[in-house]
């Protein structure tokens, strides 16, 4: 840092399971957060929203409507439970990243939604200084379909926004 | 930083007229360049390509046709210094953001073309490890017919890249 006054700053890092997020996180460690700064790191992990699923007949078995599925509470328990143990494999991975920060107070946050509403609430919410984001680096036809959570979080956060896409090299390695 | 080793970082960032891109050099030197490490500071002003106008019939005057203009060389040496000085003048602005990094190696450069692709072949040209951009916030209309370059680099440069907002606060004082 050009001046290292003790300014407190809030990094937010959104992660998920993708390594792409993994290594954003690596880089912002290595280059952005400071050692002798009141940084505070926070890693943000989106839980994609439980998919409401509604039977529109009795049977609830029509195979060709999504919506026609009925699922027992047993299973909605189980995607839950399996949603939740992702969520906390992610952030303990991810806490394992910043393990050797020692003066960086490090914080996680789990929120449900869908990952471009959350980060831009978050970052809002939080007041973030500044926000990370790793990138799929999908090319153009599946990015127009899919969009982009990092395109849309550069455009709609008010904070500067981070954005890392994995070398090629090691992307290779996966 | 959270590795204060001596490691050699080049940050690109692009600057141009507008407040925006001061605004995010200033961010950049306060929050990503370190005075303990080896950063270069690369300054890259896009100065606009030359329109070229050709005299599509003899008299080269047909109001309706901008390819009609013939614009005599004393004209095109005008817009060529004003030109030159405009960058001269950005790069000058941009230096002095910089001048109380000491340990920092500041260069500058200026390119001929359209802002979105020199940014994009300096930050491959030169192996920039992070690129920084201010960006206008353009709201979607504006976007969508002007494309943003910010967008244009985060999707096809393949370093980092830092996009920094104006907050709105700032930006009313313009």
């Amino acid at each position: 840092m050009a001046d290292v006054e003790a300014k407190e700053r809030k990094i937010l890092i959104a992660v998920d399971e993708g390594e792409e997020s993994m290594y954003a996180l690596s880089w912002a460690v290595k280059n952005v957060v400071s050692e002798n700064s009141n940084d505070t790191l926070i890693l943000l992990y989106a839980k994609p929203p439980r998919t409401v699923y509604t039977a529109l007949d009795g049977t609830g078995m029509r195979s060709d409507r999504r919506e026609g599925y009925l699922f027992s509470s047993d299973i909605i328990q189980t995607m839950e439970k399996y949603s939740k143990e992702v969520a906390d494999c992610v952030i303990e991975k991810a806490k394992r990243i910043c393990k050797d920060l020692h003066n960086v107070k490090v914080e996680a946050r789990v929120e449900n939604g869908d990952a471009r509403d959350v980060i831009c609430e978050m970052a809002e919410k939080l007041g973030a200084d500044v926000l990370v984001l790793g990138t799929h680096g999908y090319g153009l036809i599946k990015r127009a379909f899919l969009g982009s959570v990092s395109t849309h979080c550069a455009q709609n956060v008010k904070c500067p926004v981070l954005i890392v896409k994995r070398p090629k090299s090691t992307a290779g390695n996966k």
